[in-house]
């Protein structure tokens, strides 16, 4: 059979669409020896957003989220790698590296593209340094380990100013994922708040911002209404009409002006075009590839698209089918009959679907519930039968039979044994980071610890010395592209000036390890440091 | 009672020592407001050790490994830092810092030093940068993580010889924990195996290392013997009477001069004294605190160690009790008892305790143990009933209630729902990296994608092109504190040079974020390479 050349079906995203088509592939060209099914993904498992909430609070096992791709799809050629380009022209596709630094290049006669979408802080000062996302399972277990930490700064913190911001946990967007995140983290930080001796409950803020008048704005106002009022009850402040616009490592600043002192803020909102989409020359719509109501891109025979990078006008409504996990995984049948059509010379159908209803959980056995025309969830028992329905629908919905299993294990077990709070830290810490400051903030006091090197990115930053008659001396004023802060680290000494920020400034700073192995190897770097230490030394008398 | 001043008790360390030192206090104090409990641990959990391997396999729940010390101790005041350092004269421990750059200073009355010891790889070439270790729950994590990223990549990879590397995983140590790891590792990459569409199991090899003639001297000959035949049996390669003596990315070097291509190497032996043991000015022996029989340090009062890091002699024998879980639990009930009995004026009780047995599970079902005198393990039912009376005192050693059920649970659903190939990745991968390299091995070739740039730490380096007729042109010899590699990152552009190693050589590698982040912010450096790269390139036609 070596003589007959394969079909190359090749999918690039692992999230439902990608997964879904590959899965409905596999069911229709069962045994078909023909075509050849590859999936390029950055991971080797499928993340079930709607139970990433549950994360957080580790209601259930960390790894129960999520599903292998490879046994969802056993016939299918997966490649845990990054889709680095696209070239219509040569039909191929070129993966990142792995352990070595070779590039792995693919091509085909079908190109499935379902890469989502991306969340993006661009454009909010201080969010992409300050604010978590909350999309993958990684952040999800980001968050987790955050919010412990936080609790366990508090539990011995004494100064009341810092026990309150590490004790205040605000999330952005209040649509279903932000509500169901506040959910599921206002249950836990209350829950296990009893496990810290000195915690008091009452000192936990939990704050959900939402820029409209009413929280899931996707669902009818009674249900919403009911959403809003029962997070109000369990201790959530929800402030409508306000969007996040900013933040510091301190604070969350929101659009009517005020700052919300937290050291824990989400952001749910802002989403943004991949960019493989942005660079493929086809025609977008709000940064979503247009395809046919075949699922086609017009014009480039051979180019699929499906999920949330997908652009597909609804012909009864005229307007674009929305990107939800239900409509990814309808797309992608669709989507997998029209290319076997194709390839077998069959005739395609047109992609049709409405959504079947709209399910959100509010935490500890509440949940509100839109379906087939039927609200649930405007009082107290309906919101427990949606609830339920939540459980029993997900579940069914989960790919794989172990994970049903695992999961409806780890419900049982969290109802008799209660939530847990161990910090599961793999990271080492970033090592170099960016940090974002407003105007007249203070970076670091004078007799800190110095345990980072800063660089300034953008912006101005004053150096300043307790003045001997009280009050302080500005020392130098620093810009762009200056250093400082690495006195205290070279020489192995407190602070010996603070640094406060004159304008918004960007930060690049880097950690004590880090700038020693590196400048202590580079002798040119060395020199710079040694003579700017140097001159900054003499201008200042040392103590 | 605010005049009444609390006897200060500090403990530091949260492994077994330190835990159960802080449980026995509760217990023996119940109620006395007069003593005070405070307990430093750099994780707010502790790792329930001979569990571990089961991580790799992912037999049991991730998180069940591990006890939140929160629930264990909830009247011990828990401060979740790293310690510092300890200053006897001034009776204070300086904890590290946590969101802040604000260290934490804690006095005391009587301070427990438990803080066990830590993996070291210093003095062996290459294993610092490139063997893992196995002794956290970060460890488990990160060799799992490790072991399935091999996996996946060895199922695209067409190169027979790069294959054969990916799937080729080594460890170093024959002992109790190397022996139960690579039992774990060697039944779960098998199993595994079947879920990889290209992958045959008959391409994967695992290998255990061990310097003395058999594994597990700890344990009688006719055990032992058992042991190694058992996991030759079931595809491990024992290499007998052979030390791990260094490492590079591409292999494992062996004491007998053969090298092990494999991308995989896990270390479990060397292990050293914590950097704050050593600073201690107290008498020590092989690193470890020299303590009295009733754990006191001598002629310091109100100093006490236990654990790993303490040097008990065992009057009987003349030996000192060894590292093990089993010691480190009784010898922290009989130092909290002399606490008290300090404090109360009691009399204190000497330490005295023999090992009740050993056990090492050998995966699937099968394990050695000695007990009470009984050897269990030298044929197939006996090994059962050792694997059996594993899981049994393992699962009732377990501490804490939900944990128990939550281990047992997972070891039930292993059994009917299998192993499970999800790889977890939390971390962003290290934008920094130490590399080894032997001599004459290539560091990157010609034409390869460049990602990273290099800076020598020591050793040399050639860089040569491929010459016009064949062979190749040296282009230039690199010596220690110059950087190379820069040129691909900087103009985006394929490797215009192979770099290959003169003689042992080590790196610090950086990837091309980071390179690109730092260097633009910083125009000094950006100036450095700038001049470099055109000093380079004038030196070589660009194509």
């Amino acid at each position: 059979m070596a003589d007959i050349k394969a079909t190359k079906i090749l999918i690039i995203g692992g999230g439902f669409a990608g997964v879904y088509t590959a899965m409905e592939l596999e069911r229709l060209l069962k045994g078909d020896p023909s075509v050849e099914i590859n999936l390029v993904s950055k991971e080797n498992y499928i993340v079930f957003q709607p139970m990433l909430p549950e994360v957080i609070s580790g209601a259930i096992g960390l790894t129960d989220v999520i599903s292998p791709i490879r046994r969802l799809c056993p016939r299918t050629n997966l490649f845990t790698r990054p889709v680095e380009s696209i070239d219509l022209a040569k039909k191929r596709v070129t993966a990142g590296s792995g352990f070595d630094s070779r590039e792995y290049y693919l091509s085909y006669d079908h190109l499935v593209i379902a890469v989502g979408n991306l969340t993006s802080f661009a454009g909010e000062s201080g969010l992409m340094e300050h604010a978590v996302p909350f999309k993958t399972l990684g952040d999800g277990l980001v968050l987790r380990n955050h919010v412990i930490h936080a609790m366990e700064e508090a539990d011995i913190e004494q100064d009341p100013e810092i026990r309150r911001a590490l004790l205040t946990f605000v999330i952005g967007g209040g649509g279903f994922s932000g509500v169901e995140a506040i959910a599921e983290l206002n249950d836990f930080v209350r829950i296990s708040a009893k496990h810290f001796r000195n915690i008091n409950p009452k000192e936990i803020r939990t704050v959900l911002l939402h820029s409209g008048p009413l929280i899931l704005p996707e669902l009818p106002e009674s249900l919403a209404r009911y959403a809003q009022d029962l997070l109000g009850k369990r201790g959530v402040e929800v402030m409508v009409k306000t969007r996040l616009q900013g933040a510091t490592a301190g604070y969350a600043l929101l659009s009517n002006g005020e700052r919300i002192p937290t050291r824990t803020l989400v952001s749910t909102v802002p989403s943004t075009a991949n960019p493989l989409v942005n660079d493929l020359p086809v025609k977008k719509e709000k940064g979503r590839i247009v395809v046919n109501q075949f699922l086609e891109v017009p014009d480039a025979p051979g180019l699929w698209a499906a999920g949330d990078c997908a652009w597909i006008i609804d012909p009864e409504t005229g307007e674009p089918h929305p990107p939800t996990a239900q409509h990814a995984i309808r797309e992608a049948r669709c989507l997998a009959r029209n290319i076997v059509a194709t390839i077998r010379v069959g005739s395609k159908k047109p992609f049709h679907f409405h959504a079947l209803g709209k399910l959100g959980a509010l935490g500890h056995q509440r949940a509100v519930a839109e379906m087939f025309g039927i609200r649930l969830g405007s009082n107290r028992f309906t919101s427990f039968v949606a609830w339920f329905l939540w459980r029993f629908i997900y579940l069914m919905k989960m790919p794989g039979l172990d994970r049903k299993v695992r999961v409806a294990v780890g419900w049982f077990l969290d109802l008799i044994l209660g939530a847990d709070i161990v910090q599961l830290r793999t990271e080492r810490g970033a090592s170099i980071r960016r940090e974002h400051f407003e105007g007249g903030e203070t970076i670091f006091r004078e007799g800190d610890r110095g345990d980072r090197v800063y660089v300034i990115v953008d912006g101005e930053i004053d150096i300043l010395r307790a003045a001997p008659g009280g009050g302080e001396t500005l020392v130098r004023r620093l810009v762009q592209g200056e250093t400082f802060g690495e006195i205290a680290l070279v020489r192995d000494m407190p602070r010996t000036a603070a640094a406060r920020s004159v304008s918004k400034v960007n930060l690049l700073s880097m950690d004590r390890e880090t700038f020693q192995t590196l400048f202590a190897t580079m002798p040119p770097l060395r020199r710079l440091f040694e003579e700017l230490i140097d001159s900054r030394i003499g201008a200042v008398t040392p103590r």
